[in-house]
């Protein structure tokens, strides 16, 4: 497992920090609409200055969703979705990510093609080892995979070999990312987001 | 149609005025992230007072992705999506919408539920008679409609009977609307949307 690791880490080509402030209060980082949406703009600029040109986006629900909407602003192609949970049926946690939606259509649409797999973070990384392992059986011409925040820690998944570019916009610590569309209050959240504390 | 227009408009039970300012500048509307989350909001109140309680989204992609994950914090129910194009292959508009994803699993899904379909803009209800229409082969208990926007227009498309609630957060005037996530400099956008100059 260290070794894969280690390769996987080798692959990863192109980790950047935005120069953007991000705050933290009680350990968490809040991150305002403005910042994400900054945030996938400097994903579309990496992903275009590496020159892979992907013909089409496949967001992983439900976190992927709005990163990829704001990306096809950026990139102008269009999103596939494939829907991940970590719950069953029964609302309790499973020791696996199964599949919610999963498509004929999408995974047809997969063969020859350049696909770019978003989600808003690389955690664990086992969600992104399952999505990437399930649509490589399809015979993508290339996988990449762009995540808005990858988290520094041992990662549990690993990123097959076929993966050969890697795009996060920032490495935060292993904290709780308190993303503005999770926000019962949005105002005080963009309040708190705003206010421009850096992380200790 | 003018008829069938009239009985869509009786069926529809839940058009409000959120009580925020929207900026129009040039003829557009211009929406800050905070008001589309604080629009969601106010759709997920009114959507708890009716009484209509569904158990899953289905978004329509890619315009209803951003409100239906948002709506997720609210509702807490999962999201199924459908992707919908006016566009064909060749990148030429076409004079019907078809689909882009449409899925098995999701249809599978359907029977018996209660399921809200969400876009961001109901405009010439085309799309989502579309959608309703393909959705309610798969006899859903009941198919509400969730938007951001209804503008006041003359509609091609209609509701159809089975569709007993449509919530608008906002009605708006026939122009154009500048969503936040298509903004390729979301920080003056951000700025027009919050200066707070109201519809002429």
């Amino acid at each position: 497992m260290r070794a894969e690791g280690e390769l996987a880490a080798a692959r990863v080509l192109f980790y950047c920090e935005t120069p953007m402030a991000r705050t933290d209060i009680d350990g968490k980082y809040f991150l305002s609409y403005e910042h994400i949406h900054l945030s996938v703009r400097y994903l579309a600029d990496r992903i275009r200055e590496s020159g892979f040109t992907p013909d089409l986006i496949v967001a992983i629900g439900s976190g992927g969703f709005i990163p990829a909407r704001i990306l096809k602003t950026f990139l102008g192609v269009p999103i596939l979705t494939v829907g991940i949970s970590y719950y069953g049926p029964d609302h309790k946690p499973s020791a696996a990510p199964h599949a919610v939606q999963w498509i004929d259509e999408v995974e047809k649409k997969l063969a020859g093609r350049r696909v770019l797999l978003v989600d808003e973070v690389d955690d664990s990384r086992v969600t992104l080892e399952y999505c990437l392992r399930e649509l490589l059986r399809h015979g993508p011409a290339e996988i990449a995979v762009a995540v808005l925040h990858n988290k520094r820690k041992e990662k549990k998944g690993s990123l097959p070999a076929e993966v050969r570019r890697y795009f996060a916009a920032e490495e935060l610590n292993d904290r709780w990312i308190c993303y503005p569309w999770d926000a019962q209050d949005i105002t005080e959240h963009e309040k708190v987001a705003r206010s421009g504390i850096l992380p200790g």
